[in-house]
């Protein structure tokens, strides 16, 4: 039996969060505890990486940001050299194993996870996963996305003194919940809007990015109620090189109507162009393709 | 070797979450999947439930919020029957395993845990654990807790359609955060305020109830930011009948530097009187002993 014909299985690695050995995982096995703080608390951080030809996509600044998140929520900092090492070889097992006659998958999504771990341990639990993209993340990437635009529905006081925004951490229940009351209004996507302002925030799961004439891009600018996407700022770096005009900074709701396109970018869908806000219909730019050929080109 | 002296292991019960069957599972092996919502999303509801001579407290009102959350969270309703016998198969384990010659355990947690489940089987998963009481929570129980006060963190905005306030969901990664700060200022837990009015609205994981002269309790009203207390709700009712007058209505922080004697309440520590608040010594009213008896009385 063809390789590609077996079961789209993760590969699995467990990863001692403080340095040391990983260790192959059983996926038909479960590997968390009852007590592990990611199950009782949602207690841990997380990164989703794209895997492409073979290795990890924008792996320096997905381990800035798991770093940056560990940092905020207390837990071990995972070593760049230690979670990078351990990338390598599952993204090697997932290739040869489920990259077909070339040995190369074509691509994968690699997640991070660590937790806080068990509390009957105290030690923190630490995995890495690589499997293949769903099918709805490359439809919506290659044919765009119907998107609400809804409030955050929480003001976020960062002032307090333990808060912790800018980690990327599992609390993601409400996010759901959002995607959830999307989707029974026959969108895929959600973008957060400042209610008093029209202030654009993100997506679920992803940063907005807004093309306007004159070449020139724009991503609300990280902070209260923005995540620093990974993926942005590659597309970012890439696209200023190339002469275009970038800048992270307040963008309205009513600027995305005017735009000439507006996506949601992350990591492993990379981009979707939103082809409909709010119910009107937003049109395909005339570059779109020159815009699609220059994100792709930023993840290379 | 006396079953007392066994490591202080939990029974665990898988249970199908549409109702049938129940199986005990062995702690020392995981049972939670790398792709559980649980872990990847901390997409799921819980209950803590304290077991007493042998069986669950104030299991009607843990029943009935259990199912607040799932119907909430869009998760399957978890059956009345199926819940309760689940638990009482798991508690009668405990009992006859750890509960030594009397076969009665004094007194045990139970843990209900009911997630979206697996994204590569879409069937939610639930269990449940029975477990010792952790030793620290007797000690706050008998000697009191140290509080400091602190803004929620975020405003939430209940209009919003998907907002999902009074779920008891598993995103505590922020509480976890505010409970380590508060350690490290000394503190063994913290009470949220309101920073703009001084309004008190619940502890980490409990309600506050306030005890002024008079034979008055008071508890804030559940709402935006106050999760409906089990435990409070069963200590006004056995209050009430003992003549005292119980009202939900909102309590300002002043308030509670004048009250009689505060508390933290909660299914598994019950009662933990506030003996330091910010730094100010909460003395020992003259009837605690008195308060300890009728919320004890409240819970039999």
């Amino acid at each position: 039996m063809a390789s590609s014909q077996l079961p789209a299985e993760p590969v699995i690695y467990l990863v001692e969060p403080f340095g040391g050995s990983v260790r192959r995982q059983n996926p038909n096995m479960p590997h968390v505890f009852w007590d592990d703080a990611a199950v009782t608390r949602g207690d841990g951080v997380f990164e989703s990486i794209l895997v492409r030809g073979g290795a990890p996509v924008n792996l320096d600044k997905h381990l800035a940001r798991f770093a940056r998140s560990a940092a905020l929520m207390g837990l071990p900092e995972p070593g760049r050299e230690h979670w990078t090492r351990a990338t390598e070889e599952a993204v090697a097992d997932y290739c040869r194993e489920r990259g077909g006659e070339a040995g190369v998958a074509v691509e994968a999504k690699c997640t991070w996870t660590l937790t806080r771990g068990r509390e009957t341990t105290g030690v923190p639990t630490a995995w890495i996963t690589v499997r293949p993209l769903p099918k709805e993340v490359l439809r919506q990437r290659e044919r765009g996305v119907s998107v609400v635009t809804t409030p955050r529905g929480y003001a976020v006081d960062a002032d307090v003194p333990w808060m912790r925004e800018g980690a990327k951490t599992l609390n993601y229940a409400l996010t759901m919940a959002a995607l959830r009351w999307a989707g029974e209004q026959g969108a895929d996507d959600i973008i957060y809007i400042d209610p008093g302002t029209g202030r654009v925030l993100e997506g679920a799961t992803s940063s907005v990015l807004m093309v306007k004439k004159g070449g020139r891009m724009r991503t609300p600018a990280p902070g209260a109620g923005v995540l620093a996407g990974t993926t942005q700022a590659a597309i970012f770096e890439r696209a200023e090189r190339a002469g275009w005009k970038c800048k992270a900074k307040d963008i309205y709701l009513s600027e995305l109507f005017k735009a000439e396109s507006v996506w949601l970018v992350s990591s492993t869908r990379i981009a979707a162009r939103v082809k409909r806000l709010d119910g009107t219909k937003l049109p395909a730019p005339g570059n779109e393709s020159e815009i699609k050929q220059l994100i792709e080109s930023a993840l290379a």
